[in-house]
Order: structure tokens, then sequence, then C-alpha cells
């Protein structure tokens, strides 16, 4: 079994908010990164595929399809938006890095065609970045 | 002289928009980057300051000092922020990466305590990035 | 469950030397990391916490408070350092990019306060890190 | 436990072809990557070696030691060479980032003198990388 | 004046070798970078193009306009080939990165319709790179 | 004319230190850069040498022969290294990114073969570096 990755960035816009908290609250927790027209960021995405060679291409999976899978369901979608505001899967989310993260697995899940999604990273700046791998919590 | 470079991030949000045109200029210049509610990048800001060494301290200008004056004068002005709604010297700016950088440089010209304000280069993304040095134009 | 990663770095001096070896020793297997007086390095750290995502928050950890934690248990004493000398949790320690790592775990383990530690890397140049998860040896 | 990597890099030549498929085949299967006289790429090889500290050295294995066997058995192969054409322990292979990551692995693989080969990674540009760790497939 | 620079990668084979010296002479110069079959690179080029700010669009030249005549004239041409053998433009020519770097200038010297070609970056490895502005020799 | 550029790295510790200032005014200037035993960094060296193209070669000089130069002159003397007690050459000066730059220059120049040296950058972290070209103050 090998990893394939395979990355890509996109450029958005994301504001903080627990819709469910008030003003104070959201301000106390999310500090800076609520403020009210949002911040943004260069996002790194790097998506994982697991899976055996296969003997006729030498590849686990061609990096043309899943360049085209990840740009037709993340890329187009996020890429020069605003999270909280443009994106139809993200309505009611609140676009933390870790939601982000687990958005772009649902997105991706059952739409890779040769092996299978494994991993998906995303970088939100140069110190920190998230990963999930669909597990359920294990502790 | 030496060159002295100090390197700043700050994350933000922006909407390339000119207030002088319509809505259909503004959509068929900017294309993606005039969406309305914006998007965002991690900007990567170099600072140079070019000068002498200080033959008491062998610096040609403290750099502890240089990240304060950029610290004060920029990034706490526009880092987790809006451009075009959050900065009181973008007001009125269309916020290109050229723009930006100029307004940097107007920010830190003349607060620069040795040396002498050299460059300012901002990196939009991995790969566009704009320097200013303060030149009229030359052609 | 998530896998949340913040990076720090520190710059430190260090000379490997096992104290209970004899000189010519220490020179025959440490070669150029054994010269007396030490040389230095731009260590980044990096720190993955696992844990779910607390609803409230969106969060497995807010940063900023596994920043903090870094910043207080590690960065604080390592930073600006001879890791030979000037460190009270190294002493005694041969301070190869291993043992760090290894100590860095200890000083932080029991300290993260939301999701569970999970990994600390260690970059000691561009060609050379290290990774432990606080496993015994399972070979 | 602790995970140590030791990064390498070489610049090669390739043509993806298989030679048991058509010109026709082999033209629609890989594209661009066909092209008859190869192209070519910074390959960044990690490998990564895992096991127990050694009290006396404060390694899990020395690396100028783990450089060497890198060097011998993989690098002084493949730099400045065409995978298809130059590299014994490549021919009949189609040089994908996938074939060669497991043949590096397999040229390794027994020649770690202290702990055990954990993982082989080899990126082909900055968007693309390959991950072996000599698991049989588990899906 | 503003300098602008648009960063595009091309994967390429070349083969360093004078067609006017022997094989010999070429063996003692070239070495391992005459290997016959050639070796290969990630490319990384950057375009810089110095002008003034355009005031309607806020650009000193649109990017998506410079991405496009750099993609048009130079990545097409050069991406996924073998220099010495599939290049129209680079026929005749010993494709060291210096010449290289030239045969870019004078493809896109001309073509730039906002601002002036002001410097061309090529990098052949992390190691090593080359920039032409134009100039002839000033010493 | 071009500008041809070599990247090299040593690992080195350094002490900042005015020996003609008292105890308080060192700790006072250089604060943590002070530290009595001083601290490290990996500096990434970058040599640029400019010149025509020499019609024969291809080249403006030699990368293998740069290499060299730089590794005799320079490398071999300052990899793993205390600057402030193993560097015949550095004895007597403070180890300023500044002063390093300049004492690099001085041991290169008129030791370049081909071209001629036209730049010196010194990164002593990633936020932070030095270039000298030679120039007198021209303020």
């Amino acid at each position: 079994m090998l990893y394939v990755t395979r990355r890509a960035i996109f450029s958005a816009s994301h504001r903080l908010n627990n819709e469910n908290l008030s003003e104070e609250e959201n301000k106390e927790i999310f500090d800076k990164c609520n403020n009210y027209h949002g911040h943004g960021h260069n996002y790194t995405l790097e998506v994982v595929v697991a899976g055996e060679v296969n003997p006729v291409t030498g590849y686990v999976i061609d990096l043309k399809v899943l360049k085209s899978i990840i740009e037709e369901n993340v890329i187009s979608k996020l890429d020069h938006k605003h999270l909280n505001h443009d994106v139809d899967f993200m309505k009611g989310i609140n676009p933390t890095a870790e939601n982000i993260t687990v958005a772009i697995w649902d997105r991706l899940n059952g739409k890779i065609n040769e092996g299978k999604l494994y991993s998906v990273k995303l970088y939100e700046t140069e110190n920190n970045y998230v990963e999930y791998r669909g597990e359920a919590n294990e502790f």
C-alpha cells in the first residue's frame, strides 16, 4: 500500500463566530479572529489517497484525475470566497481550520475513484495545520 | 553599506474594487478578486533597511527596534482585518498588492531611526509578489 | 478525531558529548558535533495535539492556549540558550535531536488542557528531523 | 520509539511508458509525461528510520551513517541520470513516483544497521509526493 | 515605480554539451551533467515586470495577463520537455541555467503589454539560481 | 551580464558582545543574544557572482568551482563552530549577522576566478537576513 499526496491552494476569508453565542462571548473566545468583516488566509490543502499500485499505469491514482476531483469539489467552491457567506456546504458551520478540514473530507469522501481517501491536511498559516483521517475519537 | 531585511506576516481579507467604476466594469477587470464579501491571504512582508554598521552595536539597525516599528505601524493595523473596511490608512484605496505595498512604505518612511528605508516587498501568494523602493518611474 | 499542529522556533547551541566516555571516544563518535564550544541551530518544533472538536469553539484546542503552553514550558527555556549549560531539565543529558525531542515531550505531557499530546517533531536542519509519539519500542 | 528522518535530493529524468501497451495507449494514459525524450525533476527523498535511542550515542542511528547508506544505495545511482535508461535496478520498471519509491525502499531495506526502515517518501514536485511504509494493502 | 513578480514552474530534462567540443572535452567540463540521456529539474521561474501603477486597475500589470504571456511563450514550450531535443528556440544552445534564462528573456521581451520586463530569474535547484536583467556586461 | 547564485548552509554558535563595553552595557544592548555560553543558528549563505556567459561552457562560473571556493574559504571555517572562539578571521569581531556577512565577503573577494563577486546574503533565521555588495555608504 502506498500513500499519494496532492497539494492545492485556495485563498479565502473567514470569521470565527458561533451563532449560538452572544456577541460578547464570541469576542471573548475568538478575539481578533472574530473581526466582523473577517480576515483571510492562503490555505494549503493536502489530500492523501492510499491504495495499491495499478500494474497497468504504475499509479495509485492518476494525479490528473485527483487534481480534477479536488478542483471541482473543493477549490472551485472555496477559492476567492468568504467561507461564512459564499459556500453552500459551509452554511451554519463556524469555519475553524478543524471544521473546514472535516467539511473538505466530507466533500471528497466517496468521490475518489481509485484507492481510498486516507487523510486531509489543511495549513492555515505556516505555524498551524490540522489533519483529519476520518477517524472517530479513539481516546 | 549593508541591507538588513526583517520579515513579518499578516492575515487579512481584501476585495479588489474601484469605486469609480460600475459593478460590471469591476467584475470585468477584477473577476473573482471582486467577490463581494472578499477573500484573503497570508501576506508576507519584507522590510529592507540600508545603512552603515554602527561600530558600537555591530548592527545597521537593532532588529528588535525594527520589529517594533513594523508591528506598531503595519502589523497591528492590518493583521486579522478586512483591508477595505477596517484600516484607516487604506480608506478609499483599492487594495491591490501594489497599493498595499506603497501604503506600507508610506507608513514606515520617516520612522526608521537608524539607516534608511530601502525597500518594501509584499508576497500575496507563493506565486506573486511586489516590491517598492520609493522610486519615481524612471522609464 | 483531528490532529492539530502548532509550529514554534528556537535558536540554541549544543555540543554532543557523553560524559561517561573519554575525550577520544567522544571525538570518534560525535566528530565535528563534539566541538568544545559547541555549534547551533534554528530548531523548528512541531507539537501535535489529537482530540475531538469542541462543539462550542470548533477547536480541538485553542491555539492561543497551545502557543502559550509551548512558549512557557519549552521556548522560554531553550531559545537563545546553550543546551548543555543553560537548561535545567537538560542537565546531564547529551543534547542529540532525539534526546531533546523526548525532553520536550516530557515537558509538555500532562500540560495540554484539551485533547491529548500526540506527537513532538523537531527539525534540526532542513535535512534532519526526529519525531516522538510517546510510544515504547514496538519491534 | 523515535522516528528519525534524513532528506536527500537527486535530479533525474524519466518518461512514463508501459512497454506492454501500444504507443497510442501510452499517449492516452500518460499524456505529456510520455514525451519521447522524457522530462525531469528535482526529487526530494525522505528516509525514516524507527527505533530506540542508543544510550551511548543518544542516536537512533548515526545520521552520518544513514547519509552514507542513502548516498551509496540510492543517490549515486539516480542523481543526474535518466531513470528509464541509466539505472540497473529500474530496468523494465515504469518510473512513476510510486514505482521509484518502492524501488528505493527495496534498495534500502535490510541495509539499515541501527533501528528499522519505517518509511520512504518521495516528492516529485511541490504538489505531489508518495509515501511507502512496506505495508501490504490492508483494505 | 514598482516591481511585480510572477512565479511559474516547469519540469524538464537537459544535457549539458557543447557541440563544438569533443566527447572527452564535454565529459571533462560538464561531468555528470553531460550524461548522454540527460537528467532533469523542476525549474522555478520568476518574471519581474517594472512600471507605474495604473490608476484605474491599481495594477502594474494584470497578473492574469502576465501569467498567460508566461504560459504561452515559455511554460507550454518547456514543461515536460527535453530542452536539447524538443524546444525550437533552444536548438543549438547548450542548456545551462544561464543560457535558458537568456532564452526566456528573449522570448518574453517585447511581449509584456504593461510596464517593462525587468528581470528573469531561474532556480535550477534549491542551491543554484541565475538572474538576467537584459544588461550588457558593465565590468 | 548575468547573476549566478550559489547557496550553502552552516550551523554555528555565536554570542553578541562588544569587548569594549561593560557587562551591563552588553546585557542592555544585546539582551538574550548576549547569553554567556551563546546560542546558535542554521545560517543560510547566498553568494552571487556577476559576469558574462563563457561561450565555451555556457557558464558565468562553473558552480562546482564556486561551491569549492565557498567550501574552502567559508563553510569549512564556520560550520559546527562557535564564531566567537573557533574562527581565526572572526577574532575580535562581534559576530552580528552584519559583521559575519562582511567577513565572508572579505574572505571570498579576490578568490572568484570567473566573473566578479557581486553580493553576499546571510539568513540568520527565516525572519532576518543581511546583504552586502561591497559598497561604501552612499547616503
